[in-house]
């Protein structure tokens, strides 16, 4: 591969790589909601992109080299926490972001795709626990200010909290098939902080 | 479609049906162990289950076809709860055998091709959701026992405190790949047992 691979981080926002590449990842996932993972196909979404097919196979050179990239680029733009200032308010507020992306139309089919990709190729999962962990750690403070306050146990895992609220939301997704409503969402969230006020997620238990 | 499909629940144990099925599904699940989803190839699984490769496309017709079949059997096989007289010591034994299960080096590889294939065709996906119901119908009582004895909240609704117990493991297979160990699966009984004592799951909150 030559020097035209795309690595996160290294594209100058605004040039001409930076905007074939929201092109690119743009018909990505544009193919995803339409097609799913199985549909995905690099002259399709070229020809989506009004992208020359070369430029897509030079750069990203497969189905995962795209998913990967669409998941990076994911974590790139990931949108700040939202900080209400008590603990219960904060994580209802990411479990309620998280149903909300997961049963979203366009979004729900991309993260499948994200996930599925990632079970086959571990680049694509490399680039997933990237994703996780900018997201958790965007979240955890929320975790740590509750400590801070005495409202949570010292010493409690503030990732394992945050992983806690959206693990059941991605059980729905994935397994249950079960809603992603703000029920489940809320019912989460109140899960996660009750079982970290009992001291479930301290550290050395 | 002709009359040699096979519906879960029709075929005759120690027949030759039912022979032919059980190579297939083992050899199937080899295949995944070896190669994972995207190595599966319906001719090698003939090969592998020394079933005539007609024969398997005749009765499975796909890569799908031979998963969903394949969930379909785990859930036909599934193994009895354990019984510990307490709900913790229930709990526990359910989150040590699905942490036990995804750890797995050939069950590990199953799971994670049935989800990555459930995100891009409906059968398996129905397939999926059927052994999940299984599974938590299985350990649905020790909840309701807990109920019966006080040690819940009347009303506690029992699958989410199954579903509760899985979803942390899942989580960790899937998503953060974080190690599926016994830690992992006592933290995920304590704290579906502690929000569950809490009236989490309690129905009509």
């Amino acid at each position: 591969m030559g020097s035209d691979v795309v690595e996160p981080g290294t594209v100058r926002p605004g040039g001409r790589t930076a905007r074939v590449r929201a092109s690119v990842l743009q018909a990505t996932g544009d193919a995803i909601a339409e097609h799913g993972l199985i549909g995905l196909d690099l002259a399709d979404v070229a020809a989506r992109a009004e992208v020359g097919k070369t430029t897509v196979y030079r750069r990203w050179s497969s189905t995962y080299g795209l998913i990967a990239d669409l998941i990076a680029s994911m974590a790139e733009d990931s949108s700040p926490r939202t900080d209400t200032g008590s603990l219960e308010g904060d994580l209802k507020a990411n479990a309620r972001l998280v149903a909300t992306t997961l049963a979203d139309p366009r979004q729900g089919p991309v993260f499948k795709a994200v996930i599925a990709a990632a079970t086959c190729d571990d680049r694509t999962a490399e680039a997933l626990r990237r994703f996780y962990d900018v997201r958790i750690a965007e979240w955890a403070p929320c975790v740590t200010q509750a400590v801070a306050r005495g409202d949570l146990p010292a010493g409690t895992d503030a990732r394992e909290v945050i992983a806690a609220v959206s693990a059941p939301l991605y059980y729905r997704l994935l397994a249950s098939g079960a809603p992603l409503d703000e029920a489940a969402a809320d019912r989460a969230a109140e899960a996660a902080i009750v079982a970290a006020r009992a001291g479930v997620y301290a550290r050395g238990r």
